[in-house]
């Protein structure tokens, strides 16, 4: 599915009357706006003019304090000198892309990946390698495997980009001694890594992992942290902590894309973080993130068919969830949508269209009733299709409801069902 | 000089003892803090949820209206279809350039042009032609010589980029009938033009002149605007109105670059025209900024040389001072830091070694003693330069001070003078 047409469909999950469990929303109506007032009051008195002027490229050294306390929070020290200010995480990845990448060269990134940096990999023409998950983050054995076959080819990857806590799309987390083996590669292969780390604060349960940062030391991992989602993704403010010359080169990059992050949103923060304990607003969206991903976890299997499977996440903001593999989740968008609910189809997470039976579903921005109601709307559409596909092939017995017999009209945007020849992988 | 290089020597120009007529800086400290703050507490009061999340990638619809509003007043309808809001104007460039050129394609600009699209252009590997201007702005007849030439090497321009009113940094406007001309190429040839139209509404005497979307109807020319000169830069927003089929790209590679621009900036710029007139505040600007190019324009012929020339814009931020050809600008400017004054060396202005003898110097953020003080420091040393360079050469007869007789030592960064065998072109 070509991205305009995807964007066509995701501009549907707009409409009031749809649920929409697809973006990667923070909930930012937790936000009291009285602490918005008094900030911006606080602005509008000690540094307006300021506020309004254009900033230096690489950010505010007051911004780059605050930043300073959020990875020390995270169990990191940074130097400002190492920092700079982005518009939104984001700009990381099309910055760090940018600088590093020619077109065909190789980057390795998680399969599934994070959404948003598959057409920033695309504008740059990366080839991107993704790497296999399982429930403890990405395969590193796999990589190995992978960076042999590309050194045979007289290949080596620009940087390798990883979501290494709660990532997005999986919800999973590398477990620790992975996390020490990816460094380790890094090092013994002089390879630079991109930690993105956006959730690592929204954690649900379970001691928190050094990052990647941490075990490294600084020399090859180079670290995207973000504001979105910790306090706010409307004020477009995130960074990254890379080694010098990667620096000096992001830091031309981004003269070049937007001269500056705004000045307002950097002052925003400052003020914030003298104004109130930013803590203290994590920890209240980790109590109410905690009980929406229950509830999530809760409607799965209430109403998710046996055949499917999904992750059970300690933190962050999606569950990953994987159908049977004759259900095309791109076309069972199409088909959600005529009963307004909405997620995120698998092939979104990939370069080179796996992911077909997955989807991402986010548990954060919605209400517990509507999360339960959209799971239940989900549920009783692949409930269907099970049934149709046991129908048509005789490969299921338990045909639940009598209208399912009936052939499926072809949905817009194709079959909503992969018939078996059309499969690429046996049915498991 | 290497744009690292250059980066440092601006650096110094943040010391609070230069002074910098080097920015491109409207005077934020002329917005009221009280308009602010009200802004600020309506969108505590009506929108905070929404201001602090993310939007749509292509800008909220309220945030478009307020763009139609600006650009009526400039004399252009626009459909809220046809823009995109942008990370500030410079995102345009960057999106624009990212959308239509691959390493080695030609792009179309002023000589001089804007110093920011320079590193801009240069990422995208542009090969960049520059078209000679004079006091009636782009010499539209050397651009059809130009475009003649590169269609006999079966070349094509992917865009031209101008700004045709007050530019930056020449400061001159595009004369009418050249406007005409130009459209008429861009339809003739089928080229794409991109108008970055930052500064025509801070016009201090004379007739508007229509933009080049209002002459083309919006089929080849691709239109750039901000809300950075008329109301603040540090709120980061612009905006791009473009055909169709490049609108989507373009949008598409917004996505990628950042997902969207400050939800807060553009609630803060619907609350703003709501609040009050934004216009009043246009022309208090104006009034201030007129007051400033005039003390300019009298300090430059006090305190430069006979043999200095330089532009009298009718509106915007800058005034572009071409001086005896001996002299290197770049080079100027670190002896000028010594005595704590700055400006834009001419070279930034090009991407092919041109502008050497040439300063862009702005009036727009400094009150009127500084801007006459700054000329005159800078007015002092070219002084010195072409006394020394008449005593060395013999070519002046006027040596004004004993002092400059003795030879100046090489200052770092290189040689202040060019002695003639090193000149390119003869003295005129």
């Amino acid at each position: 599915m070509k991205s305009s047409a995807m964007r066509d469909l995701m501009a549907v999950t707009q409409r009031p009357e749809v649920i929409s469990l697809a973006g990667g929303l923070p909930d930012t109506s937790t936000f009291p706006p009285d602490t918005f007032a008094a900030v911006a009051q606080r602005i509008a008195t000690e540094s307006c003019a300021k506020a309004l002027q254009y900033g230096p490229t690489e950010g505010l050294d007051g911004t780059k304090a605050c930043i300073a306390e959020v990875m020390h929070a995270e169990g990191m020290r940074c130097d400002p000198e190492d920092v700079i200010v982005t518009t939104g995480g984001q700009q990381v990845i099309d910055l760090v892309t940018k600088t590093l990448v020619d077109p065909g060269d190789v980057v390795v990134a998680e399969a599934p990946t994070y959404p948003g940096a598959v057409p920033t990999f695309s504008s740059y023409q990366a080839d991107v390698v993704q790497i296999e998950m399982d429930a403890d983050g990405m395969r590193v054995d796999l990589l190995e495997e992978a960076l042999d076959r590309l050194e045979r080819d007289g290949r080596k990857p620009k940087f390798i980009y990883t979501v290494p806590t709660f990532q997005n799309p999986a919800g999973v987390s590398m477990a620790l001694d992975r996390r020490h083996r990816l460094v380790e590669i890094a090092h013994q292969r002089e390879l630079l890594v991109l930690e993105d780390n956006p959730y690592g604060m929204l954690r649900y349960e379970g001691e928190a992992l050094p990052p990647l940062r941490v075990l490294d030391g600084g020399v090859y991992v180079m670290y995207l942290g973000t504001f979105s989602k910790i306090l706010s993704p409307g004020i477009r403010l995130g960074w990254v902590v890379a080694p010098p010359p990667v620096l000096d080169k992001i830091n031309q990059g981004k003269a070049g894309a937007d001269l500056c992050s705004s000045t307002l949103s950097q002052l925003l923060v400052q003020a914030y973080f003298s104004e109130v304990r930013w803590r203290d607003y994590v920890d209240s969206l980790t109590e109410i993130y905690r009980q929406r991903r229950d509830t999530m976890l809760d409607a799965l299997a209430r109403h998710f068919p046996p055949q499917a499977e999904w992750t059970r996440p300690g933190g962050g903001l999606f569950i990953w969830a994987t159908l049977p593999d004759f259900i095309d989740t791109t076309d069972l968008l199409a088909r959600c949508l005529r009963d307004n609910v909405a997620f995120v189809p698998g092939e979104q997470a990939y370069l080179d269209g796996r992911g077909r039976n997955s989807m991402r579903l986010n548990f954060s921005i919605s209400d517990e009733e509507t999360i339960r109601e959209g799971v239940r709307r989900i549920g009783s559409v692949v409930e269907e299709l099970v049934a149709l596909y046991g129908t048509l092939t005789g490969a299921e017995s338990a045909v639940r409801s009598p209208q399912s017999a009936e052939p499926e009209a072809p949905v817009e945007g194709g079959q909503v069902l992969r018939m078996p020849e059309r499969r690429r992988r046996a049915s498991g």
